[in-house]
């Protein structure tokens, strides 16, 4: 599809802004700008944008993107910034189409159990306000208390329950979104089931912004009760036997509703940080929980206690106090921003079977080892999503330069033992080269015609995603 | 896109498939070709089609598919003609792609829980397969025992435990299609979690055979383990009341794993065919299943048979022992062959939020009443979605008007009470008209784009789906 030539740039886009939204939603400060330019993502590039639109309706998000239709100019749709790929990061010429604003929460049906939010709300607030009519929305993405629910739409974001419960595409039954021309189209629907027509509220889901602007969720609920939390800790020598202890608690078909390692580098990170009070002996934890109530899940936990105890575990500890369960999992949660005290952090999201996560994450320490360069290891292990965090100290290039080795290593382990690379993050800007690989021209081919029909101005993010 | 003439017609197609496939693999003979025009969709057209290609390998198929793009040829995929809306009907001058004779299951996968099985293979058999390696595959169509695995996935077929368990799109991780061109494609994945790219899985599943063949299919699968199955059965003097305990055991998040009702006339419907000893006194039965192991499950069917008294039920009879609750749910699968011989039955599909069953069924019964007409009634009624057995006796004319009238009357009221056309048979031929109404003019128009990028001749499954 050809386009006509139409007048483009800075000032006409602005003027449209202008034109088209209140004077208040616009910024232009560099100042302000800067705060917009980028995601946590390391190493990936952005530039500074013509504006940052902050819109506070539907209506007015479909002003924004037909003006940044009419001019050509770019759109960057952008939810908390906490995305670790690139995706949110501004181009040049571009509008940063900021849904902080967003933030009304506009129906939570219990007797159907779904909420309507827009793409503002924080995943955290959404939690708590279903939670107050006894229901409960599973994903938990570690970012949870500060990222919205339309990036996690966006990037089909996952997180520690997901071992059991799912990620976010699993919950997403419908979307409102704004498309490329400004039309505003509603995707999906609210009743239980239903199979009118493609699935697009999927499609739309982990698009990261290239097909559409998510502007409001509908996702399902489950009801806040009937699950009794239990916790089985193991402390092991070696990241490879934590792993082996995965993989037995896995084929065993248990039914964790988390199992999570943390290696000895995070957890004196966090340590030293928060003096949590964590065991200093030990190389490796295994977090596991298990949410099956009575009898059969305290089987359920006995069973992974003595699989964590054959497959080398020092100690398990087993608990049912909330507290202390909360306090063990809070380090998981603490483990990057610990580590990003120690130097910018590059946050790894390979994907690999789950048997094959003992082999990768001995491949892993390997490489760290080869390249003489710190990795920590944190991971959603019963999924085989592995997060190695790679720190590459401030202002050492040669260091970065190791540390790009390593990355580019891991990548190539990952597949070479099935996997993908990217797990749960997004593709953004960071993974395309290994999305291309994984994807083959055939399906490359498919996702760049359905972007075109899409998007044919090819202005929705522009860059990112594959 | 425009496409360049090339010679059509059933001579073309015919050259060319006998150049491309071993000869047995192609039909031609009209008695063969009458058992391939339709499937169980009562009046939905169909047509006698050129040939029945009948591939055993996935170049087989993409052959078959070749032959018919060079030569402009309509492909009607069919797996074991078990739908319902009409989407495996034959076209005139087309060929139907009968997959029946792909029946390998490729590979068990214990360790990550998947299996990948070629589209031919019978849902019971799978389920079966792989019960043998401690797995399970929860997707239970009423036909699983005569459905295939390929066209489950093609129609996103859903169940009686899908109220618990979610429906095939839930399972379906990756497929292996032959797209329009012949060229054959994988897409998704393996690995428990993975963000690559657009979500081209989940936008095969469910498009019916109108973007590629879908020959392989990946679904996961849940360790067969771990639950143990209460049924509570009510009886009640009205559908409406059997309505009302749906909503109360819905409302109280008691997560049943099963909420069937079955009607007056579908329960003696069955007990004359096969003498099961059913109870004659009772208007309305409904099913419900609680898998919850232990004394919490204990508590949730105890609070289901509350529920049900409250709401009007004249006994409920509760049950651990098995054999009785297969009896009880052997009924219900009974009831569509059942009805059957009564008479052609027009199978409805409607999907309402759950609180509107009540209110659905009640409409139900007083159009069967206004229109003279007989309507049976099962219900995957803890999802909302209702199957209203329209029945209509051969060689009636008037009957069968009356019955469009009140078919007609239900899909409006339907849409009234905020459901949707098709829950989970499909759209087909038969909702084609809801669907459109539904999806709006610019969603349909982001279909059609969608089709033309996959199937840029129209040669997939035309006029079917949207």
């Amino acid at each position: 599809m050809t386009v006509a030539p139409r007048p483009v740039g800075p000032a006409s886009v602005l003027d449209a802004l202008r034109a088209a939204l209140p004077i208040a939603r616009i910024l232009t400060d560099p100042t302000a700008l800067d705060g917009y330019t980028r995601d946590e993502a390391e190493w990936a590039p952005f530039a500074r944008p013509v504006a940052v639109v902050l819109p506070e309706s539907v209506d007015e998000v479909a002003a924004a993107v037909r003006a940044c239709a009419r001019t050509g100019t770019p759109v960057v749709p952008r939810g908390a910034g906490t995305g670790l790929s690139g995706g949110a990061n501004s181009v040049q010429g571009g509008v940063v189409l900021s849904l902080e604003r967003m933030t009304a929460i506009v129906d939570i049906n219990r007797a159907e159990r779904y909420v309507v939010a827009q793409a503002g709300v924080i995943n955290d607030t959404l939690r708590s306000a279903v939670a107050e009519h006894g229901l409960w929305y599973p994903p938990d993405p570690a970012s949870y208390r500060i990222s919205t629910i339309g990036g996690n739409a966006a990037t089909n974001a996952g997180g520690i329950c997901c071992v059991k419960y799912g990620v976010t595409r699993d919950y997403v039954l419908g979307l409102t979104v704004v498309l490329a021309d400004g039309d505003i189209v509603r995707l999906g629907r609210t009743t239980a089931k239903g199979v009118v027509g493609y699935d697009l509220t999927a499609l739309l889901v982990g698009s990261e912004g290239t097909l559409g602007v998510i502007v409001e969720v509908t996702v399902k609920l489950l009801p806040l009760g009937g699950r009794e939390e239990r916790a089985i800790v193991g402390s092991f020598p070696s990241l490879r036997s934590a792993g082996d202890a995965v993989a037995a608690i896995t084929a065993a078909g248990l039914g964790p509703s988390a199992l999570e390692i943390i290696d000895r580098l995070c957890l004196r990170a966090v340590d030293e940080w928060q003096q949590l009070g964590l065991p200093h002996e030990v190389d490796t934890m295994l977090l596991a929980k298990v949410d099956i109530p009575g009898s059969m899940g305290e089987a359920a936990a006995a069973r992974m206690a003595t699989l964590m105890v054959e497959a080398g575990a020092v100690t398990v500890e087993r608990s049912i106090d909330s507290e202390s369960v909360d306090r063990l999992f809070l380090a998981r949660r603490l483990t990057y921003p610990a580590l990003q005290r120690l130097g910018p952090v590059l946050t790894e999201d390979i994907c690999v079977p789950r048997s094959a996560v003992p082999e990768m994450l001995a491949r892993i320490q390997a490489t760290a080892a080869d390249n003489n360069i710190e990795i920590g290891n944190i991971a959603h292990a019963g999924d085989g999503n592995l997060h190695p965090l790679i720190i590459a100290p401030e202002g050492d290039g040669a260091a970065r330069a190791r540390a790009k080795v390593a990355l580019d290593r891991i990548v190539d382990d990952c597949l070479a033992l099935g996997g993908t690379v990217t797990g749960e993050h997004g593709v953004g800007l960071l993974k395309r080269p290994g999305a291309r690989q994984e994807l083959g021209s055939r399906v490359l081919a498919l996702h760049q015609a359905i972007k075109d029909v899409l998007d044919p101005q090819g202005i929705l993010n522009p860059g990112k995603g594959f």
